[in-house]
């Protein structure tokens, strides 16, 4: 086996682990909250437990590790609240009135499966959960604070909302699919939630200013890489290997990466933010291997 | 002028006065965010800036002075999300799949105004948008805390989406409308949202254990009184008294309390929760008065 295949199956594995982690968590906080109405209650589980990679989430547990040596409850918590918006804005962008998709995680989609008027409230009750969760389970008020400062940041109207926003305006007849456009909604539909899923790892691991700055910038740089990938994979892919529908966003007049720069300058890009976000890593020593690989695995994703 | 009259009067103008307030502070909280995507806050102040009553910001701010002898920035912060939180509920409620509304607060609906997409995401930003502030802009982390989780769990799907969820499952042919299930309707989707408001604003002013359990009960008697009066309104108003479409709720096959126990009982109904309410309000004495009228005026709305 080579070093590559061996540093690939270290991370398949981990990253299976940290997944199993954060659907322990999600099923527990799910469990123990007994007033939610159950049709909701279904339609939650339905979407949580739909076979997600977890990658975000599992960002945050590894920042944790990466700053203190070890994962920890509140951890446990923020990769779960993670996972929970992600999960929400699945649900939201793939409504009718948005992206209009069929199937998501390789299941048909929370307004498929249930119907849109369920969907919206299942969105709406992830998002709001996300913060209940965070207020309500980490035992010190003020880091429950700041995790939710960066979530709500993150994934609001500066953030994952503006992405979305800017995604579907770029749809329309006449827009002119520029790099500088394309960047804008990349770093605010993906790039900030990863961006905000490290720090919030690095802030539960109690990590100074500097590293918590560094495990930012590895997240941005990662998340914008993630994003690339998908766009490159929407092009080249079965509904099969995906989880959901390729060439919808091509058919959709979607701005991306291949339609805008092409393929080969989309991988060479690609390339370049893998390299920057593993330089990012470099203070940490053999420590941070994990997100090197990480980085890595998300370039082979396109191979 | 009667007794009656003044009573009315200085509610008006002071609620009036509190409107003011949160609109000033829900302008300061949007204008401050300058990352906020531009068409996001076109849409974010459209639905903000419309004419609402403020009637859940204003317990907030009451219920802070009724117990701490002033409102304070906290409040006002809290009051400014609990009306975020509110709007957000209107502009997903209005959608083509849930309520399908054109006409709030006597304009177009967000959806109509904009579009469908706009809509959805624009109230994914002003929930996301309530946790932020309260995150952000509370000094004190332990009280940033509970207020986020009171706003949470009133919001969520133990709260306001469940009630939304039942109130749409229960428009379904063949469903039978009894007390039990409007009574969970509405404690849901309206009357935890009040008795949050109550609590947030009791919590701002430093309340005791004894008083916010009492302001929380007030908040839950007012709020299901006030969807009361809203059920009788739908069946007796017109569209420029309401500021939205009458006579929806009947031909939606909505479960009312005119529809289901008849107008004479609701009415009775309504009467009680109010001098429930009132009754609640004993300890505090001629302070809490400004309380005292809110509960009469809610009745009076459907005189």
């Amino acid at each position: 086996m080579s070093a590559t295949h061996a540093a690939n199956s270290d991370f398949t594995a981990g990253l299976s682990c940290k997944a199993q982690l954060v659907n322990k968590t999600l099923q527990r906080l799910l469990a123990e909250r007994v007033d939610i109405d159950r049709d909701l209650k279904e339609a939650l589980s339905y979407t949580l437990e739909a076979p997600g990679k977890r990658i975000r989430a599992a960002l945050v547990l590894w920042c944790c590790e990466l700053v203190s040596g070890r994962t920890n409850p509140d951890a446990e918590i923020a990769a779960a609240a993670v996972e929970m918006v992600h999960t929400y804005s699945l649900i939201h962008d793939d409504l009718p009135a948005m992206d209009n998709d069929d199937l998501r995680r390789g299941l048909p989609t929370c307004h498929k499966a249930f119907d849109e008027a369920t969907a919206i409230l299942a969105g709406d009750a992830l998002l709001t959960l996300a913060f209940e969760v965070l207020a309500d389970e980490i035992d010190e008020p003020a880091l429950a604070v700041k995790l939710i400062s960066e979530l709500a940041q993150a994934a609001g109207s500066s953030g994952m909302v503006a992405g979305q926003m800017a995604d579907l305006k770029a749809e329309s007849p006449g827009t002119v699919g520029t790099e500088h456009l394309l960047e804008y909604i990349h770093i605010n539909k993906t790039a900030k939630m990863f961006r905000c899923a490290a720090a919030m790892g690095a802030v539960c691991g109690r990590a100074d200013e500097k590293d918590l700055n560094s495990l930012r910038e590895f997240g941005l740089k990662i998340g914008l890489g993630f994003q690339i990938a998908d766009d490159i994979l929407d092009v080249s892919s079965t509904s099969e290997q995906l989880g959901k529908t390729p060439g919808k966003d091509a058919k959709a007049g979607k701005v991306t990466y291949p339609a805008v720069v092409g393929m080969k300058k989309s991988k060479e890009l690609q390339k370049k933010l893998a390299d920057q976000a593993v330089a990012v890593l470099k203070p940490f020593g053999p420590k941070a291997d994990i997100l090197r690989q990480l980085a890595v695995a998300l370039l082979q994703r396109t191979k």
